[in-house]
């Protein structure tokens, strides 16, 4: 298993061409595996899963910066989730047993690169941040790209990195390290983003909600719904199911139903395996139970 | 991919030093790869799934023949599960793109040399059935094994293969081949057998429930619990989270509840991934949503 996920977001869902030539400029490094590609038209954004090395992935990254910052203008970028970056932000992840320390140091030696070589100013979140009002991307984050310039005025706010403006049309960079995140959206069989926006105010732990749950409505104009979009940041605490289910509910006391759901990304097998033994109760369920993951292990006979 | 699975059923399920003994067996031919072993005291009964080419898995089963015999003497079993055999039956089921006529080409060698070999009566079952009336396992096992003697001496109910009356303590083996099963018991809130019987009844498909469904009551005397006992003969027709969702109806129209649930062997990824979707109202999920699949994929960079 490679020691490092990296889970670029980028600010375009669109124009295929413009996230083909970002995926081909992540893959151009050899140790680098592509696993995962979501793009979304309305969010106007894409979620590129990586897994490598630090090293392999800091090159892959670096040419990731440089085919964002000639194809993505944020000046004509427009889009229901909140950003304010062409690359908006950079999670390195640690994979099996290497040490959240190995993520940090990937994120801080990619943000001083970043920096260095493209003049984007950088702040570094979570794990990696360097202050504790940094650590949460929505704090970063508000205000977005058109309020970026005037954030950076107020000494609070000056990058971690970098000049203390925004670049002209990529904006900023947020780079950091987190453990393992599944972004899962619920599509509601409303397009009124108010419900969407309200339920999501119930579901997220900020609101009072559910532990380890972010949450935001967003209006999906090219399907005509609104959309519940969350981040669990710890499955653990809070399944997909657990999630799904208090979204229902809320959705239900307003009147709505939830259509489908998506993930965004890569969920671990452990909270696939979650589901299954929650909805099966099936305490003994484990990947060990599928025919093809038992195939696929190597040297058990 | 080996082309084969094979999952041997053996009257032994309380003994794990003869379990281990018969594992050793299927085990000490060097292709043939052991995915589970799922044993059950009040069954009185072990599942062993296998995978391997057809030669090598007809070494390994006459080897668990022999060790079977040696060590397993029906006239001092009892299980609540229904048996005529020592090795009570043995499915070939075809892997990914194997053919069927492979499996039962594997279920026809190996009838032949275990009749030839170990003097016992052999039946063949469903796909590889030599007449209609043998497809189905449950009227060929009908009676048990005390009832054998009494069947055999029925001219329909001669066995396909070996000799014409049971073997004194391994009776006679069902051998044949069949689709992919998924073995699949509710356990009750309740000790009552009649229960578990009366919600088997109602959902299996020879009563007028469930297509590709079988079930059973069984009474569990060491966890004090009745058990609905199913197989699931063609999961695209009848998921798993169909089947249980009608257990748990007719479950709570008698005043009972399901308290858990269990596999015995595996289910297929295609299965698992299934019930994924249904439960997360996500069309979009398979197996490659999931990190750890993704990372054990090769050459996907």
């Amino acid at each position: 298993m490679p020691p490092l996920e990296c889970v670029p977001n980028v600010s375009e869902g669109r124009r295929p061409e413009v996230v083909a030539r970002l995926v081909a400029a992540v893959t151009s490094v050899p140790g680098v595996r592509l696993l995962d590609v979501s793009s979304d038209p309305d969010h106007n954004r894409s979620v590129l899963t990586l897994a490598g090395t630090a090293g392999d992935l800091r090159k892959s990254l670096l040419a990731l910066y440089e085919t964002a910052l000639l194809e993505i203008d944020l000046t004509r970028h427009e889009g229901v989730h909140p950003r304010v970056g062409a690359v908006d932000v950079v999670p390195f992840v640690p994979l099996g047993d290497t040490p959240m320390e190995e993520a940090v140091a990937a994120a801080e030696a990619l943000a001083t690169e970043v920096a260095d070589r493209f003049g984007l100013p950088v702040y570094l979140y979570e794990k990696a941040a360097r202050r504790p009002e940094r650590r949460l991307l929505a704090d970063i984050r508000r205000g977005g790209f058109e309020g970026l310039a005037a954030k950076m005025a107020d000494p609070a706010w000056l990058p971690d990195l970098g000049p203390d403006r925004p670049h002209p049309t990529a904006g900023a960079t947020v780079i950091g390290a987190r453990f393992f995140l599944i972004a899962f959206n619920a599509v509601l069989d409303t397009p009124d983003v108010t419900v969407a926006r309200a339920i999501a105010k119930k579901v997220r732990e900020s609101g009072g909600g559910l532990p380890a749950v972010r949450a935001m409505g967003v209006h999906l104009a090219s399907r005509g719904r609104a959309q519940v979009s969350m981040n669990l940041v710890d499955f653990r605490r809070t399944s997909v199911l657990t999630a799904l289910n208090r979204v229902r509910q809320e959705a239900e006391a307003l009147g709505v139903r939830v259509m489908e759901t998506e993930l965004i990304g890569l969920m671990p097998h452990e909270a696939a395996a979650g589901v299954m033994r929650e909805t099966l109760q099936m305490p003994s369920f484990a990947s060990d139970r599928v025919l093809e993951s038992r195939l696929l292990e190597e040297g058990n006979d």
